[in-house]
This record gives structure tokens, sequence and C-alpha cells, in this order.
């Protein structure tokens, strides 16, 4: 059977105008491997309604699950919640158990729960809040769409909280062969190797450095066994 | 007036499988950034046709200028060219011109210019060619899609020959100041600013390490005075 299948959404200006290097999306790709969820695609998208709205319902659409990484904090420029929430055409305002996680924390912080503050309570209707054990402020899950914190600590811990309610498939087993060869050399014999098992993914992927060029060639699927049978076959190919 | 928009394609199991960290996504956003280009959306995919020809049209209708990363080499799972071409409906084949590059560096080194090097001269028809000064094997330009390879080496050198063919705008300036108060408490008055500065952009990026938190406030915009003044105002609401 297929495994699921899922799509990340970077929401930032930062990402986009190269201030910060994205590694949500990194560390979200190796998860999901790990999961057994095939993640098919993902999308960096700006501070922008229209953008934000738009690819939430493209995706949404799409794959299985979504993921969406930045923009739910307190400041001006966090207006991912209100986005997802037109994206599926559902009401938001302040909701009690968010604003009581919130008034929680600052009282014991001395911190003062202010109107900034409480926008981080903004929830869509009919969302479960997903739980942000690092600075308490909550994501939430709407339909098949998980709305996560950009600082990758948050991200990760609420990554961890998702997973585990998420129906993986088989994982994903992979081998790599190094082989100091030009692509150009190796990629009949590989052309064939793929063709005899249609049901793996076999990837090729070029290096050069020091004057050492060649190919790390890694063979992807579900079946050990036939990871196995391809990859021996690989290895005599160019023993 | 406004900056020329970009968009960027990632194509790549490899990046959706977490096996690669992308780097060309960054590179490409702080040069961009540096030519006045702005780069609105970025996309990876995986090497699957539909998928690429669908995200070339989606992007190419939608921006003045798309780049795209990586499936451009000679094995089997080097399949942007033929989807590209397949994007525009144009006709695509092995072209002299890619072939003359080709066989000069390949009797240049003494390897066999053979079938699967061959595919690396597969060319849309009226398709100008990018210079590969790395390894040889030329990128291309059909439209408005810039079509470049997926090792960093390569891509950054592609990068570097399309560039100055580009009309940018202008570059975006930007300031940065660290503010060591939780978002909470500065994204009122933060607020407020933004929008005595409708033309600026203002952005939040709260940090947390070792127990001290706050956020980075980056001002960015194309004119230089109103960055100026916008930041002078944002050190004196929190000095």
């Amino acid at each position: 059977m297929a495994n699921p299948t899922a799509a990340m959404l970077v929401i930032g200006d930062e990402i986009l105008s190269g201030r910060t290097r994205d590694s949500n999306m990194h560390f979200l790709a190796k998860e999901l491997t790990r999961t057994g969820i095939d993640l098919k695609e993902t999308r960096v998208v700006s501070d922008d309604p229209q953008a934000i709205t738009g690819a939430v319902q493209a995706l949404a659409a799409a794959y299985d699950t979504v993921f969406t990484s930045g923009g739910i904090g307190p400041t001006h420029d966090d207006i991912t919640a209100e986005c997802v929430a037109a994206a599926f055409d559902t009401p938001i305002g302040i909701r009690d158990d968010a604003r009581a996680l919130l008034a929680a924390h600052y009282q014991r912080t001395g911190a003062e729960l202010n109107e900034a503050r409480l926008r981080m309570a903004r929830i869509p209707e009919g969302a479960a809040l997903i739980d942000n054990p690092v600075s308490v402020a909550p994501g939430f899950t709407i339909q098949n769409v998980h709305v996560m914190a950009g600082v990758p600590a948050v991200f990760e811990a609420m990554v961890a909280s998702v997973l585990p309610t998420l129906t993986g498939g088989q994982p994903l087993l992979s081998q790599t062969l190094r082989i100091e060869r030009g692509e150009g050399e190796i990629a009949g014999p590989l052309a064939d190797l793929a063709a005899d098992f249609p049901d793996l993914s076999i990837g090729s992927y070029p290096f050069q450095s020091n004057g050492i060029y060649g190919a790390n060639i890694v063979i992807r699927g579900q079946d050990g066994a036939q990871v196995d049978a391809a990859m021996t076959r690989l290895s005599e190919m160019f023993a």
C-alpha cells in the first residue's frame, strides 16, 4: 500500500530574503521518512495573506497532511493563524483554553498578558491545540493542517507532539554505495538496474571534491529484501 | 517602482527524503536580494514528471523569472530538461552546440561521450545555453525559466552567469536591532511603527538561547532615508 503523503509550508520573508537559512524543512523531512510518511512537496512563501491562504488551500487539497512553520507569534507580521482560518473559511478568535495556558505561564513568569501576547491565543474554531513545551504558546491542527512555530526548538517540539498522532506507512529503507567514477560512465547500467526494480527509487548524487569525483547511489524502498537484492547487483556491476 | 519578482524550484527526492540539506535556495535568496529581485516563493518537488511540469507552469506564469535547481545530469533520474520542455510544449533533442561543448570536454579528458553523457546535450528548441565553468554540461534558459544544476558549486557558477543578464531593481536595504525583551512586550509599539512606515517591511525574529531571550527586529526597504528614520524611532522606543 502506498504511504500517506505530506507537504510542508514554510512562512516567512526572512527565509526568502536570505537573512535566515531554514532548518525546519530538513528536520521534518528526516522525521517523516522515519515515520513512513512521504514528503512530496515543500513551499516557502512570504508574509503575505493571499500567498499563505492560497498555498494552504492548494496543499491541503493535494496531500494527506500539511505542516506549516512560522508566523504564529505575537507581532504584527505573525498572520498565519488568520490566513489558515481564512483558507478553511472558519471563524477565528481568542479561545479560552489557549488563553488559560498563556495566563498561567505569564503569571508564573511575572509578565503581563497584554494585547499582543493574547494574539497567540487566537485559534480557529474547531481546531485542536498542539502542545508547546518550550514557550507555551500553542500551535493548532485544523482538518489536515498542522500549524507550528518557526523557531526551530519550538517547531521540533511541536513535531514531536504531532507525529505520534499520525498513521505512518512503511518507513523508507535506504542503502548507499559510493562509486568513484563519473556519472556518465555508470548511468547506462544504472538505468537498467532501475528498470529491473520498478518498486525502488534509485538516485544518483554526484560529488566532486579535491580532484576526486563520483556519485553516491542511493537505493530506497519499503521492501528490505528488494533493496538488498538491488544493492547486491549494484555492487557486482561496479566491483 | 516595484522590483521584478522571482521564484525558485528545487527538484529532487534527496531533499524531500532528508538525505541532503539544500543549500541552493539560501544562496540564491541572498544573491537576488543583492540584485534587487524579490524572491517571492520557492518550491521543492520530487523527481516526478507531473510535479515538475506543473510547478514550472505555475511559477513561470506567476513570477517574472524562475530558477530551477537539479535534475540535469546524465542518469535516469535526471528528467528536468524534458519536463521543462513539456511545460512549454516545446520539442527537445540533442543540440549541436551543447554536443560540441561536451565532445571537446571529453576529448580533453579522454573519456567517452557515450549515450548517457549525450543526454546532457538535450536542450529544448529555442533555449539559450547557460555556461558551466565547473563541469561543462550546460544549463539553459527558456522563456523566463533558468534551468540549472543541483550540485552547489555548479549551481552557484550558473547563477553568476545568469544574474548579470537580468534587470534588477533597487537592492533591498536592511538594518537590524537586537532587543533583549520578549516579543510580547515590544509587539504593540512595533505594530505602530510598521503602520507609520507602510513602504517598509518590519520583521521580528525571536531568539532564545542560554536563558537570554528577545528578538532581532529587521527593517527592510528600498529607500535608505526611510530605513534610517524607522531605525532611529525604533532605537528610541526601546532605549
